[in-house]
């Protein structure tokens, strides 16, 4: 069992990817003794799903809840995680709101780690659901 | 029964979108008669999973799939269609290559559309599958 | 809005399904407060995966997370809803076990409503999650 | 690499089961070449959904896709292959017919399978489509 890493490492891994950079994630908090990691997602215009309206593209809200699973198990053994798979359910439109996505592993076995992340907006309203799965050794 | 988009009116709407305008999306092919709908999307710098590998990060992948599922359904029912859900499953890395995503509709009802989608890299290989729900009538 | 039902009109439910019949389901506890549905299901032998050995076949477990997760809905809605589609996630085996499911509805729209499940043993350990999709108008 | 599994093992495999004895699952097919195995599943009256209807609840189709992608990966390895999670999506009522379940392996890689199920009832219909995915090496 590693040392989960700390906040600090967590932002620095994902400055080093140049997507996970443009979706400009930040680590808001994490709590390794529960398994929980909070990023944050502000809009830019490029994700838009109609111009001007502030709407986001599910697109952006998907990637947000991949990258967010995958960082949770991250966290917890230290090392990349190749996605298996994941499923993105959309409740609400996301409109002119930054995105808080709240990641939890539900269980890290040896070879598999199940993730649930709720996405809500800056007013606590839920606008989506992901669970993924994730290889906690690579494969 | 509305008349099927032809593919010009679908790249019309694409345009129309600034994070599917980002993604550089071009109908590649369609085929009403079968429900199928071929889209291509272009490597661009922002996309990589880490600088200068040219691998694709799975958040764009995923994106591509819930868009291309999405106007499967448009092309059939000649307006918007909200996501309820899809499942991305990734199978091998993309490296260097342009992403080919095609989307097959499954069962179109009156309140609900399945459609599976597979995204090869341009040498035909599989890459990943995707599986959406989507809802012809917005509500 | 209607009332929601209670623990015996959900069991009277529930009763008059061959499927669930047979499958036992017994409605714990309820709380339309939270949207909560808790209901359990005790093993039998034609249940098991392997003969003798009380171990459960995953196809009865997904079964207890697609009804738990729809008479969710029901309880909400007055009414029988059709399943979109649904994931089961395995987690541990369960052995020798009743098995609880607990499901909690995580956003009910006009047309489309999102349950989560999750599964335990009799000692409280986590075995299985579920995500659904179900149609609270018939469609 | 194993040689593939013939009919007759997979059916006795099936036969060892108690919970696939009891959905009296018969395969009907299999072509090793394409990763392609059929199985044909009879109502029975504990599987409907309404009694005297020859309606058949989800749980058993829901039941049925997870076994034969699970034994269209075994056929392949030889071997027994736990199901990390999969997804099932009801298209349309299967009423008054056995169920026919198509499987074909999306990708088999060393640590992960991918597999595709369709249902269809006796007329060729499409009921229902699964989407699993397998650890072909217990984990």
């Amino acid at each position: 069992m590693n040392n989960p890493l700390s906040k600090e490492e967590i932002q620095a891994l994902l400055n080093n990817s140049p997507f996970i950079s443009f979706m400009n994630l930040k680590v808001e908090s994490l709590d390794p003794d529960t398994d929980t990691l909070v990023m944050r997602m502000p809009m830019r215009p490029e994700f838009e799903r109609r111009a001007g309206t502030g709407q986001w593209h599910g697109g952006p809200i998907a990637s947000l809840i991949d990258t967010v699973g995958d960082y949770a198990v991250v966290m917890k053994v230290g090392a990349g995680v190749p996605t298996v798979n994941f499923r993105t359910d959309y409740l609400r439109p996301g409109i002119n709101t930054d995105l808080i996505a709240t990641a939890k592993v539900r269980r890290a076995g040896r070879s598999i780690a199940v993730v649930d992340i709720d996405v809500h907006d800056e007013n606590g309203k839920l606008l989506a659901v992901g669970r993924g799965t994730y290889v906690p050794q690579a494969g």
